[in-house]
């Protein structure tokens, strides 16, 4: 049984892919308690590793003012009906024009679970090998950068995006987790 | 120069803490793009660890339906005046009752760059004594959790909470970065 139930939700504005109000719960003990609220479809990311190299992009943030964003190949679940794993399989070959042999899920997270929904699962793709060349039309601000993992300790110093973070501590620490 | 410019802000919805609506900019080569954003105040993590262990609170997430997330101690930045390292010096106190001899700022992150302007200060506390005890007011539904180190990878499976991931990823990969 959960410590809460939900009493009500007020979705106050309705952006394209965003909305936002508030929520209302009633904990066990008979507190209700009112939450500001943005709803968002979630989005995956992907850490796509040869041997030498991690596959990163470059890309304006304008929402935080950012000319060259460092991230992880990542996009939102847009489109109707796909799993997280199609999605991250479609952005690989849409953003860096990669495939991948072998996908492994490694975490799923909330970027901030205080205020949204939103959901990043992010996967492992190895095994790579070319599937075409980038998409340009939606994607002609996204700059590809391979990365050598000999350098990632500078990837992990210029990087601000919380799940490309994520995905770099990951990498640096993987040899001692289990 | 900025690869792009702001044309115009749009605030649509106004919360207690977050705002919503458009954003419109112009890159140098002339295109406009419109951008859905959340602007939030910005918020502070604090890694905090002596010899054996890490301090992490579980706390009831009513946004993302989670009845008890394994969660560092964090705040919004709500105060007026305040600097992100009083923030966390206050949070630290408050949520866990320990103060710090040292603190180091780790990262400074965007949750999610594609839509909001939350920024996460993340700072390394050690030193650690006791303060006085955690206030139960406003903090009544947060448990502490002394969680040893030699179990940090149960943590970081449990985890869920992107700032977390990031503090108990760091922690494994500590040894390693320079």
């Amino acid at each position: 049984m959960s410590e809460f139930e939900v009493l009500g939700s007020e979705v106050q504005w309705n952006g394209k892919f965003l909305r936002a109000g508030v929520e209302r719960f009633r904990h066990r003990d008979g507190e209700q308690v009112s939450r500001e609220k943005v709803w968002h479809a979630g989005a995956v990311g992907i850490v796509a590793v040869d041997e030498q190299n991690v596959w990163l992009t470059r890309q304006p943030r304008e929402v935080v003012g950012a000319d060259a964003s460092l991230e992880i190949p990542a996009g939102k679940l847009d489109a109707p009906g796909e799993s997280p794993l199609q999605t991250a399989k479609r952005e690989l070959a849409e953003e860096i024009g990669k495939r991948a042999g072998s996908w492994k899920q490694l975490f799923a997270f909330y970027t901030s679970p205080g205020f949204t929904d939103e959901r990043v699962w992010l996967f492992l793709a190895t095994e790579l090998s070319d599937s075409g060349p980038a998409e340009a039309d939606e994607n002609e601000r996204i700059e590809v950068v391979r990365w050598p993992l000999k350098r990632l300790d500078a990837a992990i110093s210029e990087c601000e995006d919380s799940k490309t973070l994520i995905a770099l501590l990951w990498l640096a620490a993987r040899d001692r987790l289990t």
